[in-house]
C-alpha cells in the first residue's frame, strides 16, 4: 500500500515531486539536524488520488492521525488538550513553486478551551484570544469559503463602537465580542457551527488545500507558467511554536556573520518572552545576541551549533529567525543573508580559509555589480541629505564641490586645487579638460551612455546625467530645481551610484581594496584564462590600472592628448593647413608632445603590452563650433579687425568643408590615415622615439600600434607599410631595434565579415564594441538613448541596453565570425575587446566563451573584470 | 627533328604555346579562309632553344629559307628582287600578350635596288624612298641597337636646312640625303655598313626578336605580371602589301554592319591607289564602300564574303582594315566593331534571327551600361554646344530649361508648364516637390549618390551634381562660372549622362524602346530566373515601370507622399502634437490622402505585388530647418506677432527635441512605429481601405506591407500584430477578406545576423542595400562621397564605389547569411533587393547567384535589369 504521510525527518530532501518544494525543504533542514518545529508532509500522490477519485483516499486519514500522534508525543502536547494544547499550521506546497496561489491556515487547533490553555501557558490571555480570532477568520475564509471582508466589517464595527482605531488597542473583552460575532457569522453564512473539534478542523483544512490545487487562479497560473496540471500539491502540517511562554522562551533574528563588516560570529538580537512581531514592531528594545551567552547559555550554544550547521550545509552566510519555546530552540526560517559589498568579500574569503567553501565557490559567490561599488567613494549611509533631484546613475562614486558651468572654469579652478562639480546641459569632447579637473559631472541631458557618462566612467569619476529636473541657465550661471535657484559656487554633492543630487557637502566613505578583496582577486587570477588590460590615456591612468591588477593597456586613445590647452592651437593649425608643408610644420610641433605622452604611458606599464590607437575622431571635433565662429566673425567684422576676420574666415571655410551629416559614420579613423598619412606617420614616429628612449634606459616597453576603423584589408596594409617605414627610420636613427606589433580595431561590421583577409596584415584584433554595436544595430548611441531606447527597454523589445551588455545574437555573432576567420588565417592572432563591454561581467563571460585572449576596461573596472573573468572560467 | 616554322595556314589556331598569341591568330584567320597577307611563324621552341644554347638552333635558318621560298612563290615576288620585291614585317608574339615589350621591324627587304623597284611598282618613288628611310631607322634602332634620337636629329637637320617643317614636305632629293646620312651614321656607330642583303636583314631581325625576350623591360614586365620566363616568344614573318600599286589597288576600312543604326550591310569607305594612312589623313576624300560594287565588283564580292566569314566566325559585327594589292584583297586587321547602343541591340537581334548567333549569345553580348543609355533622352550628337561647366554624371538624360533657384519656384512654374532646371548648392528632401516639377537638377555640391542624384535617378530625371565650377548666389539668384554670370531664367541644357552643363537650348534625341530592344528583352524574360520589380512611389511611376516590363512594385516609399504641399502642414501638425489625441486628429486628416495614394499605385500595378514600406525617415525631416525657424522667430518677435511667436516656439521646441547627431542611425523606421504605433496604424488602414475599394471594383490588388529598419525580431512581431489588427478591423467594416503579406527590409547588419528569428514573423525580406552598405562599412554616404571615397577609389583601396556596385565580401556575405538563415526558418520566404544596386548589372548577377527571388529598381532601369538578370542566368 502507498504511504501518504512522512514526518519531516523521514523525508528525502531531494524528492520534490512527492513532498513538494516546501516539504522537501523541511525534510532537508530536519535531516541536517536543524531544530525546525516538527511536523509531517502529506504527499502529492495523496492529492492526485483525491483529485482522481473525488474523495479522500482510503487509509489517508488513518495515516494522518498516526503521524499526528507521533508529533504529539514528540512535543509532549496534544491537539485539543486544554493544558498543553498542540497548535499546527497547514500549508500547501507544490513540486514547482506557485507563490500565493494556494492557501495556508495558521494556529489550527484553537477552540474555546485550548485558547484559555494557551492564555495560561503564555500568561497572555489577550494574545490567545487574538490568535483564536485570527484563526476563525483565516479558517472561515480558506476552508469555509467565506468573504474575508465580512470578518473585517465585524472587526471595524467593534473598534468603532469602542472608539478604537488600532487592532492592538482591542481589549480581551472586545476580542471576546469579535469571536462571538465571527462564530455567529459563520453559522449564518454556512448553515453550520464553526468546528470546535481540532481533528475536524485538521481534516477540513487538509481537504481545502487539496481543493485549492484546482482553484481558478492556480489553474491560470499553471497555464501561464506551463506547469503540468497533474503534479498536485503536498500538504505540510507543522507544529506552531511560541516564544512568549515565559522567561525560558524567546524569539529573535540573527546573521551567522556580521552583514556589514563580514566579521565572523553571530550578529543579531532577541527578546525573551516575546513573539516575532514584537522584535519587528520595536515596542520593546531587543538585546544583542551576545547577551544570550549569559542569559540563556544552553540555547546560545545551540544557536552557535545551528549557525555552523547552516553555513556548512548552505555554504553561505545565513539570515535566520528562531524561537525558543520553554528552553527548546526552533529555527523558523533560514535564507542567504543580505550583506554589504565589503562583507560579501570578507565572508567569502574567510569561509574559504575556514574550509567551509572552496576558493572557487568564494569567487563564484560574488556579485560583480556589488563588488564594483567597493571601488568608488560612497555617500556615508549615516549622513542626512538634502536631496535636490534625481538623475541617471551614470558613473558611480560620490563627489562634492562648488558648481561651475564651463569646462574652462572647471579646469582653471580644479587645477588650482578647488573641488568643483561641472554642470552642463550635456558634454562634448571639448569639455574633457574640464571633466578631468572636476570632482564630478552633472548634466541635464543624455543617457547612461552619453558622452559625459562614458568619459566619466572611463576616468572613474562620478557623474549624474539626464537629470531633467535641473534647469540650467548658462547665461545666469545658475540652475533651478523645483523653484530653488542654485547659483555658481554653491556646494553640491552628487552620487553617481544612485543618481542623487544633494545640496551641500555630504560626508562620504573612502573606497578601499581590502586585504580580503586583494586575496580574492589573487585567487581569481589563478583561475581565469582571460587577461585583463585597461583603457588608459595618461600615465596616471596606466599606473592606477596597474595598481588594480591590469597587465597591459588595451586601448590608449591619442585624441584626448590632442585636446590639451597647449595642444589644441597646434592641432587646429595642422587642420587648417592648406598645403602638405604647412601641415607637416604643425605636425613637427606636435611630435615632441606626443612622444612625451607615449613615453609616460609606456613607462607606467613597463613590461606589459600597451596598445596605442592612432588618431580616431573626425577632424572637425578639434575645430570650434560653426555657429560660434560665425558669431565671432560678425563681431570681428563690426570691429573692423581685418586680420581676425581673415583668420576666422579660414576657420569657417575649413569647418564647413569638414562638416558631416553623420559624423559617427564619417571621415575618421583609418580614413584620416589614408587621406593624411603624415598625421599617422607623426604619431608612429612619436611612439617609436619614446620606445627607443625607454629601451636606452634599460626598460621594456611593449609597443602595439592599433589602426582604428578598418573595414577594408587594403586600408590596414597601407598603414602597416607606413608604420613599418617610420619604424625602420627611427630604428636606424637610434641604432636600436624597435620591435612592435601591428593590429586593428574591429568596429564596423565589414571588418568582422572580412576578418580572414584583414588577419593577413594584423597581429591582433581589438573589438571596439561601442562602435560595433552602433553600426550593427544602426543606432547612434546618443540619439538612441534619448529617443527610443527607453521605450525599447520598458517594452522589453530589448532585454538589456546593448551599449551596457554585449548583444550576443547580433554583435556577438560578428565577433564569433571574426575570431574564427581571423584565427583560420593566423592561428596565433591575439584577440581582445576594448569597448565599454570589457568591464561588464555578462559581456566578459561571453568573451571567455568565444575564446578572446583579453578584455580591456577602464582602470576602475579592472578588479571586477578579474573577478568576472574567473567566474566565467568556472562556469 | 623538331619543326620550327609553320606557314600561317598550316598552324593550329589553338596552339598559342608554340605559335604565340599573334601567330595563333594569324593561323586562325588563314584557316577560316580570310585573305590575310601570307607569312610564316617561327615557334617559341626555336626561341627557347636559342636562349638555352646561346646560338641559332641547328636547321632553323634552313627551315626559314624554305618557308621564305614558299612565300615568294605564293606571292610571285622575291626578297631582294628589284622588279617584284617581296617586303616583310618581322614581329614578336609571345603566348601571353606583352604589349609594347618586344620589337617589330617593317618593310624588311628594302635596299637601294628594291627601293627603286617599289617606286616603279607604285609609281611613287617618294613613297619608296620614305619607306626605305623608315626601314633603316627602325632596323637601326631595333636590330642594331642605335639611339632613335640620332636618326631624328638627321631628319630635323635636313628639314631645317631645307626650311621645311613637316615630314610630308620632304622631297625625293631630301630623302636621298637622309638615307645617305643614315647609312653613314650606322657605319660610324656600329663599325659596319648597313646590310643591303635582305636575307642578312631577315636573319638579323629574327635573332633580334629572340633577344628582345630578354631585354630588361620585358623581364620586369614578366615579373610584374607573373609570366614565366621560359615561355619564349614566337617570330612572325609576314608579307607587306601595298594599296598604292595603281588603280587595281586600294585600301579601306569598313564595318560589317552599320555601327550607328545596326542596319545590315557593309558600312565603310576606301581609296584607290592609296595607303592606309591616306584614308586616315583625310587628304583625299574617300568613297563609300557602296561605290566599290561598281568600281571593283570582284573585290566587292570578296569583301561581302569576308564579312560573312568574319561574322560567322566571331559571332559579332567586325571593324576591318583591308588593302587591295593589284586586285588581290588582303584583310590586315579585324576586331569587334564599336557601335551605338541602338546598333548593338539591333545587330544582336538581327544576327540571332539570321542564325549567326543564338538568342542567348545575343543577350550575353549586350553591355548593360550601354543599353541603359537607350532609355534616356540624349544630346543630339550633331549639335554644337556652348559648354559652361563639367560636373558629375549623376542621373543620365538630357534636359533644357530656364534656371530657377528654389524648389518652390520650380514647382510653381513647372506645374504651370514651363521647362525649368532647378539649380541648388545641394538638395534635401524638402526640395522633392521642386525636383518633380523641374526638367532636371544641377547642384554645385554632392557626389554620385548625393540626395539630388538618388532622387533624380529614382525619377529618371537628368541630374548633374558636384559641379563645383558653378558658384551659386541664392541671394542674387544667379550663378557664375568662369566669370560668366548666368541669371535666373537663362535657358541651360544639362546632360546627366556626361555631366555637361551647356548654355541655351541644345537639341536632343528622344529615347525609344525599339522593336529589336523589345524583342531582345522578351528573349531575356524567357531566360532569367530573377523577377524584376520597380521602386515606385506614384501611380505614374508604377505605370511607367509596368510599361518597361516590371511585374511588381518592390518598394513604394510613403515618405515622399508626406512631402506634398497639401500634406506637409498636416504632417507637421501631427509631429507637433503634444498628446496622442492631437496626433490622432492629424492622422485622421492624412488617412484619406494616403488611401488615395495607395489606391492609385495598387491600381496601376493591378495583379502584381506592391510592397509598401511604412514611414521610414526621422520626423525632423518634415520640420523646417532649425536655423531658419530661429530667424523667423526673431522676426516675429520684432514684429510683436505673439501668435506667430508662440507657434514658432512650439516648432522650435519640437525640432530641437528631435534633433539628432547622426540622423542616419537615428529615430526612424520601425523605431517610429514602436514609439508612435498610431502612425503605422493609420498607414495600414489607408492601405487596406484602398485594397477593399479595389477588390469591390473587381480588381486584384496584391498587398505587401513592409516594416523598415527592423533589427530585433520583437520589433517586427509587434508591428505584425498591429497591422493584423488593423487588417481585421478594415475587413470587418468592408465585409471582405483582405489577404496580404507582411515582411521587412533587411538594412542593418543585425537584421541579417538574426534573420533566422526575424523570418519567424516575416513572409518576405527586402534587402535595403543602400542603408545596409552604409552600416556595414560604417559610412555615411553623403559624407563619404565628398570626403574620402574619391581618394579610396583613386588609390584602389576600393575597386568600386560600394554604393554603385554591391560589395560582395562584406554586404554580400551578410545577404548570404540572411538568405540562408531566413530560408532555414521559412523555406518559402520571398527574398529581394530594393536598394540602388537592384539596377546595377554586376549586383544583379550577385543577386541571381545567391538565390534571391527578385530585384527592384527605378522604373528606368527595369529593361536593363531584365537583361542583366538574363545574363546572370546564362553565366
Amino acid at each position: 500500500m502507498t504511504r501518504y504521510v512522512f514526518q519531516f525527518e523521514e523525508g528525502n530532501g531531494q524528492d520534490r515531486k512527492r513532498l513538494g518544494g516546501k516539504g522537501a525543504g523541511l525534510a532537508e533542514m530536519s535531516r541536517i539536524g536543524l531544530p525546525v518545529p516538527p511536523g509531517f508532509t502529506i504527499t502529492t500522490e495523496a492529492c492526485n488520488q483525491y483529485q482522481a477519485e473525488g474523495r479522500v483516499p482510503d487509509g489517508l486519514m488513518a495515516e494522518v492521525w498516526d503521524h499526528l500522534a507521533r508529533l504529539e508525543s514528540k512535543l509532549r502536547s496534544k491537539l485539543g488538550d486544554p493544558d498543553r494544547p498542540l497548535l499546527v499550521s497547514v500549508r500547501s506546497g507544490a513540486p514547482i513553486s506557485m507563490p500565493g496561489m494556494m492557501d495556508t491556515v495558521l494556529n489550527l487547533g484553537l477552540n474555546p478551551e485550548t485558547t484559555e490553555g494557551l492564555g495560561r501557558q503564555t500568561g497572555n490571555r489577550r494574545f490567545a484570544l487574538d490568535s483564536y480570532r485570527r484563526f476563525i477568520q483565516m479558517f472561515g475564509n480558506v476552508v469555509m469559503h467565506m468573504e474575508h471582508s465580512e470578518f473585517e466589517h465585524i472587526l471595524e464595527d467593534v473598534k468603532a463602537s469602542s472608539h478604537i482605531t488600532l487592532d492592538t488597542e482591542l481589549t480581551e473583552s472586545n476580542l471576546e465580542t469579535v469571536i462571538a460575532r465571527y462564530k455567529d457569522l459563520v453559522e449564518k453564512r454556512t448553515g453550520r457551527a464553526f468546528p470546535d473539534n481540532p481533528k475536524e478542523q485538521l481534516e477540513m483544512a487538509i481537504l481545502a488545500v487539496f481543493d485549492s490545487w484546482r482553484n481558478p487562479r492556480a489553474i491560470v497560473y499553471r497555464r501561464l507558467n506551463k506547469i503540468p496540471d497533474d503534479l498536485g500539491t503536498a500538504v505540510n502540517v507543522q507544529s506552531m511554536v511560541f516564544g512568549n511562554m515565559g522567561d525560558t522562551s524567546a524569539t529573535g533574528v540573527l546573521f551567522t556573520r556580521n552583514p556589514n563588516t563580514g566579521e565572523p560570529g553571530m550578529y543579531g538580537e532577541y527578546l525573551t518572552n516575546a513573539q516575532g512581531e514584537d522584535v519587528v514592531a520595536g515596542i520593546r528594545t531587543p538585546k544583542s545576541i551576545d547577551q544570550m551567552a549569559e542569559e540563556m547559555p544552553k540555547t546560545y550554544q545551540e544557536l552557535v551549533e545551528v549557525c555552523r550547521l547552516l553555513e556548512t550545509h548552505y555554504h553561505d552566510m545565513q539570515d535566520i529567525e528562531f524561537t525558543v519555546q520553554q528552553e527548546t530552540l526552533y529555527v523558523l526560517q533560514t535564507r542567504s543573508g543580505k550583506r554589504t559589498a565589503r562583507a560579501a568579500v570578507k565572508i567569502a574569503v574567510d569561509m574559504a580559509e575556514e574550509g567551509v567553501v572552496t576558493k572557487e565557490e568564494a569567487i563564484r559567490r560574488q556579485d560583480p555589480a556589488q563588488v564594483q561599488r567597493l571601488l568608488y567613494r560612497q555617500i556615508d549611509p549615516e549622513a542626512a541629505v538634502d536631496l535636490l533631484a534625481q538623475g541617471l546613475p551614470a558613473s558611480p562614486g560620490a563627489a562634492s564641490g562648488k558648481v561651475v558651468f564651463t569646462a574652462d572654469e572647471a579646469e582653471a579652478r580644479g587645477q588650482a586645487g578647488e573641488a568643483v562639480i561641472l554642470v552642463r546641459p550635456e558634454t562634448t569632447p571639448d569639455d574633457i579638460h574640464g571633466i578631468v579637473a572636476a570632482q564630478g559631472v552633472l548634466t541635464s541631458r543624455g543617457g547612461m551612455t552619453s558622452h559625459a557618462a562614458i568619459v566619466a566612467r572611463g576616468m572613474g569619476k562620478p557623474a549624474v546625467t539626464g537629470c531633467e529636473a535641473v534647469k540650467i541657465s548658462l547665461q545666469d550661471e545658475t540652475f533651478q530645481v523645483d523653484g530653488r535657484v542654485i547659483a555658481k559656487d554653491t556646494v553640491v554633492t552628487i552620487d553617481g551610484g544612485t543618481g542623487r543630487v544633494m545640496l551641500g557637502q555630504v560626508p562620504t566613505v573612502e573606497p578601499e581594496l581590502s586585504e580580503e578583496f586583494t586575496k580574492l582577486l589573487n585567487w581569481a587570477d589563478k583561475v581565469r584564462r582571460l587577461r585583463v588590460h585597461a583603457n588608459a590615456d595618461t600615465p596616471e591612468d596606466a599606473a592606477k590600472a596597474r595598481e588594480f591588477g591590469a597587465t597591459g593597456v588595451g586601448l590608449c586613445r591619442t585624441e584626448h592628448m590632442f585636446m590639451g590647452q597647449d595642444r589644441l592651437p597646434v592641432v587646429q593649425a595642422m587642420i587648417l593647413a592648406e598645403t602638405l608643408e604647412e601641415r607637416e610644420t604643425a605636425l613637427k610641433e606636435l611630435l615632441p608632445m606626443q612622444e612625451g605622452d607615449f613615453y609616460g604611458i609606456l613607462k607606467a606599464m613597463d613590461g606589459y603590452p600597451v596598445t596605442i590607437r592612432l588618431l580616431d575622431p573626425p577632424l572637425h571635433e578639434f575645430l570650434p563650433d560653426i555657429q560660434d565662429t560665425e558669431a565671432a566673425l560678425r563681431r570681428a567684422q563690426e570691429a573692423d579687425n581685418s586680420r581676425e576676420v581673415e583668420r576666422l574666415e579660414a576657420v569657417l571655410r575649413r569647418a564647413r568643408s569638414l562638416f558631416e551629416f553623420n559624423p559617427m559614420l564619417g571621415f575618421r579613423g583609418v580614413r584620416l590615415g589614408i587621406v593624411y598619412p603624415e598625421i599617422y606617420a607623426m604619431q608612429a614616429r612619436a611612439i617609436f622615439q619614446a620606445q627607443a628612449a625607454l629601451l636606452k634606459e634599460g626598460l621594456h616597453p611593449e609597443v602595439e600600434v592599433m589602426i582604428p576603423l578598418v573595414g577594408i584589408p587594403a586600408e590596414l596594409s597601407r598603414m602597416k607599410d607606413l608604420v613599418a617605414e617610420v619604424n625602420q627610420a627611427v630604428a636606424d636613427e637610434a641604432h636600436v631595434a624597435l620591435p612592435y606589433k601591428i593590429g586593428t580595431m574591429i568596429e564596423v561590421p565589414r571588418a568582422a565579415l572580412v576578418a580572414g583577409e584583414i588577419a593577413e596584415h594584423a597581429e591582433f584584433f581589438s573589438f571596439g564594441t561601442n562602435d560595433l554595436t552602433q553600426t550593427t544595430f544602426g543606432y547612434s548611441r546618443d540619439d538612441a538613448e534619448s529617443k527610443f531606447l527607453p521605450t525599447y527597454l520598458a517594452d522589453k523589445i530589448l532585454k538589456e541596453n546593448p551599449f551596457m551588455v554585449l548583444d550576443r545574437d547580433g554583435v556577438g555573432r560578428l565577433i564569433q565570425i571574426a575570431v574564427q576567420d581571423g584565427r583560420t588565417t593566423r592561428s596565433e592572432l591575439k584577440v581582445g575587446i576594448c569597448g565599454e563591454h570589457g568591464g561588464d561581467p555578462a559581456s566578459i563571460a561571453f568573451c571567455h566563451q568565444v575564446g578572446l585572449n583579453y578584455v580591456s576596461c577602464s582602470p576602475f573596472r579592472v578588479p571586477v573584470a578579474r573577478l568576472a573573468a574567473a567566474q566565467a572560467a568556472l562556469e
